[in-house]
């Protein structure tokens, strides 16, 4: 019998576990010829996206707590600066490594992590804020990550040759 | 003070109102001209993806037990086929309304839910189930019609003229 507390947490993880399950099997699925494309005329390329997941969810390492940053180059390449403003990107084997590495480490680190340490403060709110807006606790960084998720997935099934 | 639960449920809402707001602003921007355009080439129209949100959001009505749908016409066309099958749609202004009124129709509800009722089941799951799998409850409907939702606005905003 789960608590409350447990109960949340995995309604919020079953949700980031189902994401990031999908963009594994889509960065699968898309050739290094597909991921050189854009993903609608003008946009941002499949490698430039699938660097900037793998930043997104290496910066959410030290946000969370959970130690420092695997690949902290990712962010100033695919956050920080916008697609094709930087010409000498990881190859996408490689991104493909960090990807998974990132989402492996936080996926132990979740497993792991008490209930009540998921409603506790991240890095990036002051204890004071925090005592007045609680629910900017761990968890809720989960809630927005997978929105993230979801939203770059909706654009990346673009790059398949049918999608949705 | 809130309780354990409420803190939960308005991590969860304060998600959803965040995208549904990014939407509203988003297609309040978008002309019906750029609505008619494919998001990306060979993809769902605009108008489309406006009548698929505009359905899937009514059937959360009777999925939430919060009564019956206010446009059940749109699912068949938006939901149960794809684009280009229906050549008679709705027009744009109207599926606007329909959008904005099944939202605020939502939010209504939303609002005056009790606590409780959020963790119990919701109405595609039988009690059976529901005993063994408790996270299928009306709350876990909104986190995964959130990341749905941001799963859609990630691609319309292809249609804006400069988009991220």
């Amino acid at each position: 019998m789960k608590t409350q507390e447990e109960l949340f947490i995995k309604m919020v993880l079953d949700a980031w576990d189902t994401q990031i399950k999908r963009m594994d099997d889509l960065f699968s699925s898309l050739s290094d010829e597909q991921l050189m494309k854009e993903i609608a005329p003008g946009r941002n390329r499949g490698i430039y996206l699938l660097g900037h997941m793998a930043a997104v969810h290496d910066r959410m390492l030290p946000l969370l707590g959970l130690g420092e940053q695997l690949n902290s180059e990712l962010y100033k390449i695919f956050v920080e600066n916008p697609d094709k403003a930087i010409t000498q990107l990881p190859s996408i084997g490689n991104l493909k490594v960090y990807w998974k590495n990132v989402n492996t480490t936080l996926s132990k680190h979740f497993i792991n992590l008490p209930a009540t340490e998921w409603f506790q403060k991240h890095n990036s709110v002051s204890g004071e804020d925090f005592a007045k807006e609680p629910h900017r606790n761990k968890l809720n960084i989960i809630i927005n990550r997978t929105n993230h998720l979801a939203s770059h997935l909706g654009q990346l099934v673009f790059l398949t040759s049918k999608g949705e």
